[in-house]
């Protein structure tokens, strides 16, 4: 049996070891890492989120090193890849017989690169399903090509359906996906005519990461919020935190939008009656499309600069160190360079 | 001054005792309370809830004894009326120059009837504007049209959008709320030609007084539950507990609904999670529209098996330890007898 480094998780141990290399399934490609990105959720699964066992992380850019018959072009491209693997059982499986792209992701049999019965980013070599797999454009570099999910996450708020033209948006929390999420509405919204998307964050420093091509207006949330006649049509909580999520309630107009899109904010003093009293619709959001994401990166959209640091596989511990490290943005696991482009080799 | 009986709310102590007749503002009528019910926030009020003073009580029918300029003829006609005082201000107030009923629901400068600084209907003359008022048709008992309020709530649910003639519909809660809920969902996707509505609840005996007219399904809370695969496209939380709504959620198919129909389930254990990766819409619903709740009680629907006990209003305090205790449904309070029809008299 071959071997290959990896990251795993097991129980509230996480730990560099050599693991097998995974094989592919009829239908997988066989992947290998060039990045991989770390997340919260990773962080969190490593406290024992999920129940995961296994390598973890979902967040990648990779090279397909061999894929099943009628999928042979992808081998030596550049891809990312949606995380979902759903069981594709349409004859047993109604979630899976329905069809569309996102109720898949709810299949109930699914496994979840990383996080779900599925060994996931932090490893030599991963496998996907063909129909998982996106190419990435040779002008999106594999720097930027490692956000896709996360930026596809944000997109998917859109794919809800749940942002009017003319509604005022606020965003609460100045994390990664905070950012990311401002860098898609805040366009989305421009682009609509409808008016500059508010982010409250903690710090400036990490809220001027956002490009200035996203309208959006920064402001601290130890600051002056806006008061309550201001109040926002939909609110995105992007904090993870109870108190938080209680700001962006506060946030958020009687019959407004609040959208979770931060996946551990068990909260301790949750209190329902504001959401009864003002009839709030509070909607979960988790993954998004790739298309708009990629097309996104395509477009010029460069996130370098949230990269705080890039360490090599060998030293992942010190790389989920610093990512749960204050004052952090994004963490890159360097696991393979780039090929030399062929036309220089 | 003239004074009459009424039952106050201040601080953490509720007693009866003389209170002043209350005026009527310029756009308002003088009505003779009837019959009050007594609501499960009344109850919460009494603990704390909303932090309000004054007479207690939203749900009643009555009299009109005096009325505004224009709308004489209200005077001697039974009216119930809506509990939310919008401020009405269309030039200054953003909320009321929008128009549509509901939405005026939420003025921020409302005031709620025996909720939110307005006297309420434990007493024997409330003030309400003649806007408010609906009249009761002949054929309702007094018994039925205190429930009017309440029973608009229920179609509040309808109101919003939330169902659609294909769902699978739970409502968790046998209360007298969750049972109002399925009158009127059961005749709902019943009309639709939708399935049959299940009520989650642990009193056999209180989800046997639902009408045979709802198409509903009762089933023990404490006994087979439908499973994961069965799971419900809207689920309605009535049960006002931490446990019911994290039982309301388990039910819920992932992209479903969940809709709060109480008014005080603050949670010690919350978890936001399993709505962001079930994607799950949980939305709050208060007030509703009185005409379609009066009509379904004209014809014919009789809720006054739900009334377990009734007493006057000398006798209050009984009547609120009576409504607090296990295995009360509703309790009424008869303020003034019904008149003697003019026929008879």
């Amino acid at each position: 049996m071959s071997t290959q480094l990896g990251f795993v998780v097991s129980g509230d141990k996480a730990e560099l070891r050599r693991v097998p290399v995974p094989v592919p399934a009829e239908d997988e490609c066989v992947v290998r890492v060039l990045i991989a990105n770390i997340c919260n959720t990773d962080l969190e699964i490593m406290k024992g989120y999920m129940g995961f066992a296994g390598v973890v992380g979902h967040e990648f850019v990779g090279i397909v090193e061999a894929a099943p018959v009628g999928h042979e072009a992808l081998v030596g491209r550049r891809v990312v890849g949606d995380i979902n693997l759903a069981c594709g059982d349409v004859g047993r499986c109604q979630t899976c017989a329905c069809g569309a792209d996102r109720a898949r992701n709810h299949c109930p049999a699914r496994t979840v690169l990383g996080i779900l019965n599925k060994d996931g980013t932090y490893q030599e070599r991963i496998t996907l399903p063909a129909r998982n797999l996106h190419v990435v454009p040779d002008n999106v570099s594999s720097e930027n090509a490692a956000f896709v999910e996360p930026l596809a996450a944000a997109f998917r708020i859109v794919e809800q359906g749940l942002v009017s033209p003319t509604d005022r948006v606020a965003i609460v929390g100045d994390g990664k996906l905070g950012i990311l999420i401002a860098e898609v509405l805040g366009r989305a919204q421009a682009a609509a005519g409808g008016p500059r998307v508010v982010v409250v964050g903690r710090h400036p420093e990490k809220m001027a990461l956002i490009s200035s091509a996203a309208a959006v207006d920064a402001v601290a949330s130890h600051g002056a919020l806006p008061s309550r006649a201001a109040a926002f049509d939909v609110v995105v909580d992007a904090t993870g935190s109870p108190a938080g999520l209680d700001l962006s309630r506060s946030l958020c107009r009687p019959l407004g939008t609040l959208v979770l899109k931060s996946t551990c904010a068990a909260g301790s003093d949750f209190n329902t009656a504001p959401f009864v009293v003002d009839e709030i619709r509070m909607v979960g959001s988790r993954c998004g499309p790739f298309p708009p994401a990629l097309d996104l990166l395509a477009s010029g959209l460069d996130l370098t600069p949230l990269i705080t640091a890039t360490f090599p596989l060998v030293e992942a511990n010190a790389a989920v160190a610093m990512a749960a490290a204050r004052g952090t943005v994004k963490v890159q696991i360097r696991v393979h360079d780039d090929p030399v482009p062929s036309s220089l080799s």
